[in-house]
């Protein structure tokens, strides 16, 4: 296949006959984020394709994960003029490097500076790149007119990164989030009121119950996270819609505008906290129940015995740890009497005990449903967070990137978890950590509770993802759950100008008052004292 | 059967029977509200009936719709000391005409202070009879030690007179609201965040979409509720509350701590707001597919030919309209060609057509099910809107009391209603709000988009309710799915000691810097100008 100027010639040539033929189902486009993102768009897509729907996905030529060959897709690749590959895995390893370094103490404050100012820069080009395959759509209008002649039912979007949703607003469709991060933050805070005094914010692992300090901080955090939105992100949208809607359409209101919200999160996991009508929550809709092992690692795992198996992964992103800290895990790894699958791809750690199978890619879902399998020592991204729940198999955390310190901070208050500082292990804490969680029920039962809430749902996530989507298909929207209270000016929604009117109002009735007790008492007074004087 | 005080004797001993055979399902103690909210309740019951719960329901010696015997539930009885039976309908039939008389003008600001004052005291007199109720079950230390040996699984109970969660707190079991009025106001605001200024408050009929005015209104009757609840309504409970579980048990963190919401809300009806995760929304769960009519009943439907059926009802508190306001409408009537059906209790109106059949009572949901019927004349309370939207006809309404303002304005913003002031009403008014609705096919075809989007849902609403009480059953509550943000002091929980600590450090930060920028620049200055002089 070969590309044209920004579009897939043969993509096109489906997309049309698709629209010629018609079809039982209906057509959806979807705007994906790379990496583990798509695993889950991927799992939906697939459904979809399932249900009779015909999927266009829009890549770009720098994508990753996205293949441009789908039997469950058709693809438009983007080619985007400069590709910078932050979904690189060098990116990452270099990123987490930094991040070790400063955690534990070895940098100056200017470092600190530095590495922050790098990973706003970093922030910066991601949504640049993303807002770039915008343009180029946009300038495209062969494709565009195509898109528009496709007659598309939906938008299926993640808005991790939100491009699509000018697409979307330049094709006047319905649109569907699939989402838990958002520009710069957890998707709630742009749609749903989000008390700072008990709703921890996005890049903050603390509980729903705060000290003051930790409130004080979260407000910070949140006008932080306010900051990186206004000046660092949404600058990068804003320009679009202003150049190609005019000056009236905000890049806020085109998102908080979306029909539904299939949100990844559950609140067997999350912490309770206000929601909207148009978010429904599908966390861990990518769970299913395990498969038979292949026949090596079956084996492998019978041959623990009684003891059973720990496994450990910490995800795609992320190559390996620095070989001191993996030697320190390898090491108490050793000391234990249950064997060990460990997934890892750097280099091998030291002191490996005989008890320790490495491999490239392990069978997680399958593992985490074997009965002998009987703790994860996880990373904390949410993909394996709601695989270990839905199997009820306690974790021990090695919190490394972004959400997963908040993440594995959920896991820890529901007894669920004991979540270890990477950049102060040792083999003996490390140790001490995989023992409680081997040898204290309580982490077992706790985790098993959480599965059983889990998945006591009276509509399964995964179904109840495809419900809404098509919901959105056959009524054109869902206008009727969203408000439109996001238009409002915020001084308006926080009622700011009824308040200070009252303010006003009561001071102008006080002060009437006092003028007018001033001039019927004093001033007969004054009057008298003259006189007699 | 013979009451001995306190508590019904007969129903003790089933209770106990119940506790000593055991059941495959559960244990279900029912505190319900009379009137309407009794037919919501029952269905519950019979369904819940139906899945094999023992269900016990507590009424009182004045009970008016809870009958003390059904093949559903066991009855507890508990004689009230003083019954004034406000659930009488001559009640409602005084208060009404005392209102249209005030909205119609004739009355003086005295009379409607008078008025009011009245409204406040009926308004604490039920609920001070509702809390009679439970000093009464906590003072028969038998019947408690009874209810005690139960084990009950779970309390159901309808919180519009909320007594009931004291006695689920002192047996300390999970609680399930079937609910949309609470205390004084509309149960949303007692539990999910709501922002005045674009939710409107319970008692004023407002859109969504307000100007200045009535966002200032609004806040308005929101401080209004919250008074009436502080000083009219709560102090009843809190009192029982202090005797029975000390001073720190506060009666609003008991019904901002129970399991779920069983909301009569739903979205195609109600203004989108936020919510929580533990409120779940069952509106219309009442409705169900129409049977067919009695023979006399369909015979007097079809000879309406092609012109239809209107049918016209006030609800179940109403007893009638003065005789000048039901003449004008009979007159209406009479001069329409389609046939009308009305309930109608009161006095015969004047000038009564034809083609008006007149009856006590009318299978509702069945005639708004026949393809013949073309419109409704409704008061607007929820059961009969639920059932128009189920059905899909368009409504007149004459709103009367209460929240059936607010009811028919939501209809009506939804193109779906034509409403009326039934103080100013006339026979040409009325007759051209009818022919509007029966006309113009918009009425029809909004109606009928209501009614698509309403039964449009992965799970019908009684499923939902069931699914939910059961899963509080099965996990003794719902914890996960409540925040106890409540529980905090009204100040942190808006930040405001946060951000007043934030201010005064910001000042003490500037007046530090100016107090430095004084000694450092204008001491030396003024040491010049000394040293010069």
């Amino acid at each position: 296949m070969r590309n044209i100027p920004g579009v897939t010639c043969v993509a096109l040539i489906i997309s049309v006959l698709v629209n010629i033929l018609g079809s039982h189902g209906g057509k959806i486009l979807v705007f994906p984020v790379d990496g583990s993102h798509w695993v889950n768009m991927n799992l939906l897509i697939k459904g979809l394709h399932a249900r009779n729907h015909n999927i266009t996905v829009v890549r770009s030529t720098s994508s990753w994960y996205v293949k441009e060959k789908s039997i469950h897709y058709t693809s438009i690749t983007i080619p985007l003029p400069e590709v910078i590959s932050i979904e690189d895995q060098d990116f990452f390893v270099s990123f987490l490097q930094k991040m070790l370094e400063i955690q534990q103490g070895g940098a100056s404050v200017l470092a600190f500076i530095s590495f922050y100012w790098e990973m706003l820069t970093s922030l910066s080009e991601i949504h640049r790149q993303a807002s770039q395959l915008v343009v180029e759509m946009f300038r495209n209008a062969l494709l565009m007119q195509s898109l528009q002649d496709t007659q598309f039912d939906l938008v299926l979007m993640d808005p991790g990164l939100p491009g699509g949703v000018l697409v979307a607003h330049q094709l006047q469709l319905p649109t569907v989030f699939n989402v838990r991060w958002i520009t710069s933050g957890e998707g709630h805070f742009i749609v749903a009121p989000s008390p700072v005094s008990y709703v921890p914010t996005s890049g903050y692992a603390v509980p729903d119950k705060m000290t003051f300090t930790q409130r004080a901080k979260n407000m910070f955090h949140y006008f932080l996270n306010i900051c990186i939105d206004t000046f660092v992100v949404s600058p990068h949208y804003n320009r679009l819609c202003t150049q190609y809607f005019g000056p009236d359409t905000n890049f806020y209101h085109l998102l908080q505008s979306i029909d539904i919200w299939l949100m990844r999160v559950d609140f067997v996991f999350e912490f309770p906290r206000p929601t909207m009508p148009n978010i429904v929550y599908i966390g861990g809709f990518q769970c299913k129940p395990s498969k038979a092992l292949p026949s090596d690692l079956e084996e492998f795992v019978q041959s623990s015995g009684d003891h059973g198996v720990v496994i450990m992964s910490l995800g795609t992103l992320v190559k390996g740890l620095p070989i001191e800290i993996t030697s320190e895990i390898a090491a108490a790894f050793a000391q234990i009497p249950q064997k060990v699958i460990w997934r890892h791809l750097g280099e091998q750690p030291k002191k490996l005990g005989n008890n320790t199978l490495l491999v490239h890619w392990m069978p997680q879902n399958d593992l985490l449903g074997h009965p002998k399998v009987k703790a994860f020592v996880a990373h904390g991204g949410t993909n394996g967070i709601y695989e270990a729940i839905y199997h009820g198999v306690p974790v021990v955390g090695l919190p490394l990137l972004f959400d997963q310190f908040e993440n594995l901070l959920r896991l820890e208050l529901r007894g669920a978890a004991k979540v270890l500082d990477v950049t102060k292990l040792t083999s003996q804490g490390f140790l001490q950590a995989l023992q409680d969680v081997l040898q204290d029920p309580s982490y077992r039962s706790n985790m098993e509770r959480l599965s059983r809430l889990h998945r006591d749902k009276p509509l399964q996530p995964l179904d109840s993802a495809f419900f809404w989507i098509e919901f959105v298909m056959r009524h054109k929207g869902a206008a009727h759950l969203r408000t439109e209270s996001c238009k409002m000016p915020w001084y308006a929604y926080h009622s700011l100008d009824v308040i200070s009117f009252l303010i006003v109002s009561v001071l102008a009735v006080l002060a009437t008052v006092a003028a007018m007790f001033h001039i019927l008492c004093c001033r007969p007074c004054r009057t008298r004292k003259l006189k007699q004087e």
